[in-house]
């Protein structure tokens, strides 16, 4: 049986578990809150981060690594494109919302919003999160919405690139900020076409009765 | 012809130019420096990074995302392992050394020592190198030492994995600081077979007549 380690509301145990349920495998979800000083948790991830996957006693950091294991192991249904440079593009994407979209959606609108009020009793500073709405996303959301054009997804089909992406945005949801369909269209249908996947839908759920647990 | 955008003494770019000359294709080297406010780069490069790939018009940014790339399109010699969990085991080593080993050995070992003076007229901060050999690498190199162990190489044969942790230690050697074989003999042992191999000495060779000809 896989085990996962982490916790639901991180985007990159959600990109995990989304091609977990894409792909149809059973896996059971380990809780681990990432910089709680567990010794053993930080044995089988040497930077401290979730997930970490294991598998008969063999474990593996990071979301990228993970879901390229996973789909050399179990390659049906396809997350990543065949074709080689559609295959470069899903993973550059994978990697723009890993670093890019994280670092502004994650500290400023995600920790502020939520993570901070539910968990810690910290008040949200809304000028942080009207900041990184008004200035720091925009210029990434155009991008994407370039290179999206008019295509349905970011790299021929469903992939990986889109998984990435939008596990971000429901970040950003989680925090009651959507994409504004009115600047970004082509964006705020993908998010719209990937959230609307059972699998997706299923795990946003299941996160969302985390937050009212919380609140 | 294939092109990279960058500059040698990138540890980023150097895994790309190791991989590139492993697996004896023709390339041209694009000088270009990070940050200098290019704006050709800067539509080619999203996150204002180097190395960039590019191939009869068509680019790519990202080291990892480009060797990935290669390996598809030229597959021999292999840079990946054949084996799901040690070609798994090589992403995360890759992984750990782009983000763990560069955070440390890039600001405060590299451009303490090397980049400042010889480029920006800046100092030596001695202090912040001392802190960084004695308390910052330390663990990550106990972990490597330990996941070494009596192994040749991190992950099976000579792959990925090697190239992206000795491309790092590169750059501190290019700063006069070696790993100390007495307390990590194993990485040692691996840096200097990495540094070996014709490839990699043609590369290191080129960057020090750069560095001479800068001091």
């Amino acid at each position: 049986m896989l085990k996962i380690h982490g916790i639901g509301p991180s985007p990159f145990v959600r990109k995990v578990r989304i091609v977990l349920e894409e792909k149809n495998l059973a896996y059971e979800l380990k809780p681990i809150m990432p910089g709680a000083g567990d010794e053993a948790f930080a044995a089988i991830s040497p930077l401290g981060k979730i997930p970490v996957l294991e598998e008969d006693g063999w474990t593996m950091p990071d979301s990228s690594v993970i879901i390229a294991y996973l789909e050399a192991t179990h390659p049906d249904p396809a997350v990543y494109p065949v074709d080689a440079r559609l295959l470069a593009r899903a993973r550059w994407f994978e990697e723009y919302a890993d670093t890019a979209l994280v670092s502004v959606i994650g500290p400023d609108i995600f920790r502020q919003r939520v993570v901070g009020p539910a968990f810690f009793g910290k008040d949200c500073d809304e000028s942080v999160v009207r900041t990184a709405i008004d200035e720091k996303l925009p210029p990434l959301f155009d991008y994407i919405e370039g290179e999206l054009g008019s295509n349905d997804y970011l790299a021929g089909d469903f992939s990986i690139a889109d998984i990435s992406v939008v596990s971000m945005l429901i970040n950003m949801a989680h925090a009651s900020e959507l994409v504004d369909g009115a600047r970004w269209p082509a964006l705020a249908g993908l998010y719209q076409r990937v959230v609307e996947r059972p699998a997706v839908a299923r795990l946003i759920a299941e996160e969302r009765e985390l937050f009212q647990r919380a609140a």
